[in-house]
């Protein structure tokens, strides 16, 4: 295998970019998605990077994501936005939401949007972070390709279905506190590593076509995967499918096709974004009890915030850029060449 | 051991009320919490039902909760409620904001409604079940006095920090969809019980003071509770003190004082309720897309919606009335009678 290629951030972000608009994307539906991608890799978190520009580029080649749509972002009633990203990548319409929601949410003191007609969001928390840096609290929920099922069943129904939360840290710079998690115990982009690789995965992943827990990750990937907390997690990620589907208007875990392959309609998924000015909910009290709190988690020996590798991973790639496998490389390169 | 006591719900209810009456809540208040403790009961969640009746009367008496105030309500934004719950007992801070929340958030598409100085809330599904049956999804949040670690760490300091999510079930009738789950694996009265009858539980309940995994009840008493999912349930734990804490300006969980005992000041809890109206934000889509959620599950085999469990008990109930200890009886007997 050859060394990984190292890029810097605006490389990376042009080189995407190319590759997309190569692909069918208007450019600002490719600049979006490419600045996003970058993010997530700069974040550490390379499931949700530039490995995403090969088949985001095969969606819009085929029409499961659709190029050259413009997000339309509709104020249905006083504090609540809905957005179509109208079967287009997501980006330009987080965007465009997060863009109204933030000022919204500061003149009624909570504020929600509905996403529909949307496709992979990607970091799940890179969006709550958003809405925190502007002073805000966030709640993210997003639903995904089914991958997990309803507790005592054996199909995949439910997505793993992220949420992410997010807070300002108070007066002192420091950057938002963010919780990003996805409802499955493993994700399945480990799973397929271990096969990858010949190894074993650890018990609690995942379950068989059986229902039965197994360490081999053949038998997990015919399966589906487990949730956190058995019949807790299982709960939550119904839940998260009514907030990001039911309330949006989209696809479930189970109706949604594949982000990976080129087979049925657009994926069709939804996404709720709230956002909540903390000043005036806490009588004014909420700078100075967040300070309480990161006190708190400071002075227990072990203990790190969450989101701390995320940051570091961040500070590193501001410096360094990010490594790539050279064949996804090479494979953005190709794309970007292409006519 | 004497035989369990059968009460109607009619005369729990009055017995309860008669009891904190006696320990010095007013009228509005007692009635309130019996409501709330006896529809706990009825729904087969003796942990928040009538077993609190003795600890609430505790508290009355002590002043850890007081029992002569009433709840203010204040809009501090257009779309948000600051509650005030006076250091008494949670249930007409709770009533208060309900019925203010369901309309406001019919206006305004979402709404909030943040809690302080409060107590004990109870049946976290309840209060989410409430605004749902008024056509709302709720999503409700509140903290406990601290029984978790910190990820890494080995002292408690984050409650178990409920949280509960409910949806209107569309147009056929059927009662809302209900989530409702603690963040730790296991309820500390399941240890408590195991420690009473000499029960070794099983190894992923808790650890012990050094952090280790423990079967034995009275090392798990000594140390903290596990959350679900490790990390992952730990950092969801962190983000409910942030929305029930810092964002209400209330007390963190390892601030918090007992629940059970008279030491200390009040625990001075908070809750957050957030209520969003369903219709415009799916552009009308959102019963017909229950429905389809409705239908998946009962297709699925072995399957059954979460909270299944909780409303056969409450037909039971309606129909039998509800068994508590006799113990647990002549307590609150003995409350009711007292001066």
């Amino acid at each position: 295998m050859s060394d990984p290629i190292r890029l810097s951030l605006v490389d990376a972000e042009a080189l995407a970019t190319r590759a997309l608009r190569a692909s069918g994307a208007s450019e600002p539906m490719a600049r979006a998605t490419a600045r996003a991608l970058v993010a997530a890799e700069a974040d550490g978190q390379a499931g949700h990077g530039l490995s995403r520009v090969p088949p985001y580029a095969l969606h819009l080649r085929c029409g499961k994501a659709k190029g050259d749509v413009v997000p339309r972002v509709e104020q249905v009633a006083r504090a609540a936005l809905r957005v179509d990203a109208g079967l287009g990548l997501a980006y330009p319409a987080i965007d465009a939401a997060l863009e109204r929601l933030a000022p919204l949410a500061r003149e009624t003191g909570v504020a929600v949007a509905a996403l529909h007609r949307s496709h992979h969001f990607g970091q799940a928390g890179a969006h709550a972070e958003r809405l925190a840096s502007a002073g805000l609290i966030a709640i993210v929920f997003g639903n995904t390709p089914k991958a997990m099922a309803f507790h005592g069943g054996r199909r995949a129904m439910l997505g793993t279905n992220p949420l992410a939360f997010a807070a300002p840290a108070g007066r002192g710079g420091q950057p938002p506190l963010v919780v990003d998690l996805a409802l499955s115990v493993a994700a399945r982009g480990k799973i397929v590593a271990a096969k990858a690789a010949g190894s074993p995965i650890p018990a609690d992943w995942a379950v068989d076509a059986n229902g039965q827990p197994t360490t081999d990750p053949a038998a997990a990937l015919n399966g589906t995967l487990a949730p956190i907390g058995g019949a807790k997690g299982a709960a939550l990620a119904l839940f998260v499918e009514v907030l990001a589907a039911a309330l949006t208007g989209s696809h479930y875990g189970w109706e949604a096709s594949s982000y990976f392959d080129d087979q049925g309609g657009p994926p069709d998924m939804g996404h709720l974004f709230l956002a909540l000015d903390p000043m005036p909910l806490s009588g004014g009290a909420f700078d100075a009890r967040m300070a309480v709190l990161l006190e708190a988690v400071a002075a227990e020996a072990g203990v790190r915030l969450p989101g701390s590798r995320r940051l570091a991973a961040r500070a590193r790639a501001a410096r360094d850029g990010v490594a790539i496998p050279a064949a996804l490389h090479a494979e953005i390169a190709g794309l970007a060449a292409a006519r």
